[in-house]
């Protein structure tokens, strides 16, 4: 895979190891100093400090969603290549507030935390849907996904022919038969539903555990946390079956949800996403497939779809 | 793959399926009721609720370890076949009460919850280590495994030749070498560690998040909570590097550790695990990885190592 003109990889220093927080994820310090290795090639967090303005991209305001909790802002990103109708569908939610007051009404462990209206009994639910649709065909699959760009990763992939990326979204193809889906990685953000056709996005769930990869091509798929997952992941665990609340008093509430594009300009948030497809990308992957700091003894020279989410970062 | 004698499958109604929660991780109501669909064969739960006694094992005395935080008991079970230095260790270190009144230091969003001597700086901590060794040979991976029972799952897996299951543990394998390892899923259970050789078991910890398998091979895993790892996964994130904690305040105390063996017979949690390698265990990793609940529309045909855990129960 081509790299970038990285600067060569400084021998890496604890002090600095602990400075690269959010990609340095390998490190289980017990407290003693690291030995000093030469390393082969970037690490992660070298390829991220040399990545260009260019290498990043802005959030769109049109598909960015900040969601506020009592705890602060879960930031989340819709896929609208991988579900048009419920991207629009969300949005037009959002802007008439459906979920301004409704709560987290699921945590369950290693699973998903799922919110929308906690009277909902009947799949349409006790607050009212005035604008949006109340339910849409499935987007589980993009049926004809040979015209998408699709950045591929290095396989194999226990669920899926191939994975890679769509917009920067973690997702999977089968090449045979032209399908594209979204895959369940930590933070994907998808659609809860009863029979297949009765899913609108009143009702979302973003992944809190393990990748559930079982759950990819069965329901629609529609973006991904950005920031703040940790809000909703540490979470107390709801008693009921499936991880439901029982009762009103546990359920955190949505203090309210707005679009990006909506929010005034000094309140929106300056996230960006790298890049896939350039060769900063490639190097981002290479890196995170043969982790090169110090601490390794014995890089995988793998990593899985859900492992090698792009990056995020606040604009410098 | 051959499955026990099950009773027909029957058609599932919606509280059926909510009634068995523990395992029909794949529902996302949103209230509606599925639609009634011929199974064409064992679901997961139906599978478990099938299993005869003697398809279960209770759990090692000598090598399960109780921790109690505030919130209540963390159960984790030692697999000394995987690391047998290690695991003797942490039975030591619990005996002269090493862990009573330490405290998770770190919790890290979709990685890992660390536990011990928060006010370890140098390898061996504030707190002496008594009657136990302050560090052992590494024990990443085991070198001759060709004589481990190895229940083996279909592949393919990103990160490894062949993966399966050492005595209920989720492991990895290379034919080629003989090498076996402890794989790295939710709920793994590995030794912290600054130098290859710092590892002792004084600080321990659980992945929460998706499964780090870039870590495996490159740091003792010796086992698995079986119980209670919501406790640990729903802490709040720390917010120093690589989420330590910063102050005092905000570690979670660990109240005391105990071996099941230690504790009154009426105290012992009495939990099971599914055996492997047994026609109920094939029928299980059938059901994992065809899902057949009615609610899904597109069964996987696949599930990797750390979406096949042994599914763990308290003893009926």
């Amino acid at each position: 895979m081509p790299r970038p003109p990285l600067p060569p990889a400084p021998t890496i220093r604890p002090a600095a190891r602990l400075s690269a927080a959010l990609l340095s994820t390998a490190l289980l310090l017990s407290g003693a100093a690291a030995a000093e290795a030469p390393a082969r090639g970037p690490t992660v967090s070298e390829v991220i400090a040399a990545a260009a303005p260019g290498d990043w991209r802005g959030i769109d305001p049109e598909s960015t969603l900040v969601m506020e909790l009592a705890s602060g802002p879960v930031i989340l990103e819709l896929a609208p290549a991988l579900a048009p109708l419920h991207g629009a569908n969300i949005r037009a939610l959002v802007r008439e507030g459906y979920f301004d007051g409704l709560t987290v009404v699921r945590v369950q462990d290693n699973y998903v935390a799922q919110w929308g209206d906690p009277e909902e009994e009947d799949g349409r639910g006790s607050r009212p849907i005035r604008t949006a649709k109340a339910a849409l065909p499935p987007e589980f699959v993009v049926r004809d996904g040979t015209a998408l760009p699709f950045d591929a990763i290095p396989g194999p992939d226990a669920y899926a022919p191939e994975t890679g990326f769509v917009g920067g979204f973690p997702a999977a193809r089968n090449p045979k038969t032209g399908e594209v889906w979204g895959a369940h990685c930590y933070g994907t953000v998808g659609v809860s539903r009863g029979d297949p056709d009765s899913g609108s996005g009143a009702g979302l769930y973003a992944v809190i555990g393990h990748a559930p990869r079982h759950l990819d091509r069965n329901i629609t798929v529609v973006g991904r946390v950005l920031e703040g997952i940790e809000r909703l992941s540490s979470l107390p665990r709801g008693t009921g079956p499936l991880g439901f609340y029982e009762t009103a008093a546990e359920r955190a509430p949505i203090l309210r949800v707005r679009l990006v594009a909506d929010m005034p300009a000094a309140e929106r948030p300056a996230l960006q996403v790298l890049k896939t497809g350039t060769p900063t990308w490639d190097a981002y992957v290479d890196a995170r497939r043969n982790r090169r700091d110090p601490w390794f003894v014995e890089p995988a020279g793998a990593a899985d779809v859900c492992n090698t989410l792009p990056p995020v970062r606040r604009a410098p």
